[in-house]
């Protein structure tokens, strides 16, 4: 089988991403550091996934993009500098707030499959959930996988957004279809071995459940 | 005056380009560390260039990019993994090797552009220096520079790459011509204070200079 790189968080949307992939790819599965607060839980839920699809140690790949947050942050050292929008007091992460973001990732993505030959880059973006960040949308998705096209050496990794265009209770429709292991995966904010269920992607979550039918098969508090 | 980012190794291409980007813009430096053997004679280049243009400390980044290195170094851990070409017993640095690097490095300068308000992002990519890389090609950075006005909130931010056609005595020559400080840029693979004048990157500087009919400021061994 053709080798695909699948950046995996450990969240809902890649954990379903993962599994339509394994449908025709040899998985290399990517996780990304930066100091997230729920750091270890997700690290946590992407070596469950990675174990499930039975994906070798040397096909996980941990990078520390720590430095995301040192370019968000350095609005805040210039006084002339108006700072973006963003809500610090809120429980979602810096990397959030670092516009181009989905840029970077894709490029570790493909930085990765250009050196172990793979030919496709998969990534679990949902446009929906995205409050407008322009590099979330099918449009950047697309204008940046010609630019890979013509930066790499054969032109032949592929950008793939497979849940991008789906509501939250699809994916988790199609990842009960795909056998998906919905339960390894974590959304909570929290760092807890049980979800609190109430922080605002645990909320998002169960709604997506809820409409899909399907029973979220992860502990609550 | 406009704001600029210039990805600034403190070699003569980004010196250059950083005297192309002064003439229109206020200047925001990004430079790279990666473990290079002559990160800290790299890093006197860079910080002596930006004082020369009077940039503030707030508008200086340096951004550790070790992670790129951890990616060309994942296919030595896979033995299925054929090891891309590479002379690791080479002064030259593992960067080098890691595919699509300068997809990475015009993110970085896009995010970091984004968050200041900046309206374009400079580097110093020589087409004739880069053996055939695909992304060191002005193809590339168009598509790239397409990629970046779909995922950036305004889609304002152009990518410049003012050096990108030129011959590297052309360079030199530029760089006369616009009072580039040549004398504070740093080539030698080596880490002293003279430059060796033997290795390949100061030869390919000293004839540059030669056939450019410039004396080269920097003192050799």
């Amino acid at each position: 089988m053709a080798r695909a790189i699948v950046l995996l968080s450990g969240g809902l949307d890649s954990c379903v991403t993962t599994a339509v992939a394994a449908r025709e790819h040899d998985l290399f599965l990517l996780h990304l550091r930066y100091g997230q607060r729920t750091e270890a839980r997700e690290r946590r839920a992407f070596e469950s996934i990675a174990d499930h699809y039975s994906v070798p140690d040397d096909r996980r790949l941990i990078v520390d993009t720590g430095f995301l947050a040192q370019i968000g942050a350095s609005a805040l050292t210039d006084p002339d500098i108006e700072i973006p929008e963003a809500d610090l007091e809120s429980d979602t992460i810096p990397i959030t707030y670092v516009p181009f973001r989905n840029a970077h990732l894709l490029s570790l993505g493909v930085s990765w499959a250009e050196t172990v030959a793979a030919d496709a880059v998969y990534i679990g973006v949902v446009q929906e959930d995205s409050s407008g960040y322009p590099d979330c949308t099918e449009t950047f998705c697309q204008a940046f996988s010609k630019a890979v096209q013509a930066g790499t050496k054969e032109g032949r990794v592929e950008v793939r957004t497979p849940v991008i265009d789906l509501e939250k209770a699809r994916i988790v429709g199609l990842g009960q279809e795909l056998n998906a292991p919905l339960h390894l995966t974590w959304s909570c904010y929290t760092n807890d071995d049980l979800a609190c269920g109430v922080c605002d992607s645990c909320v998002l979550r169960l709604r997506a459940f809820e409409a899909a039918g399907v029973s979220d098969p992860v502990s609550y508090a």
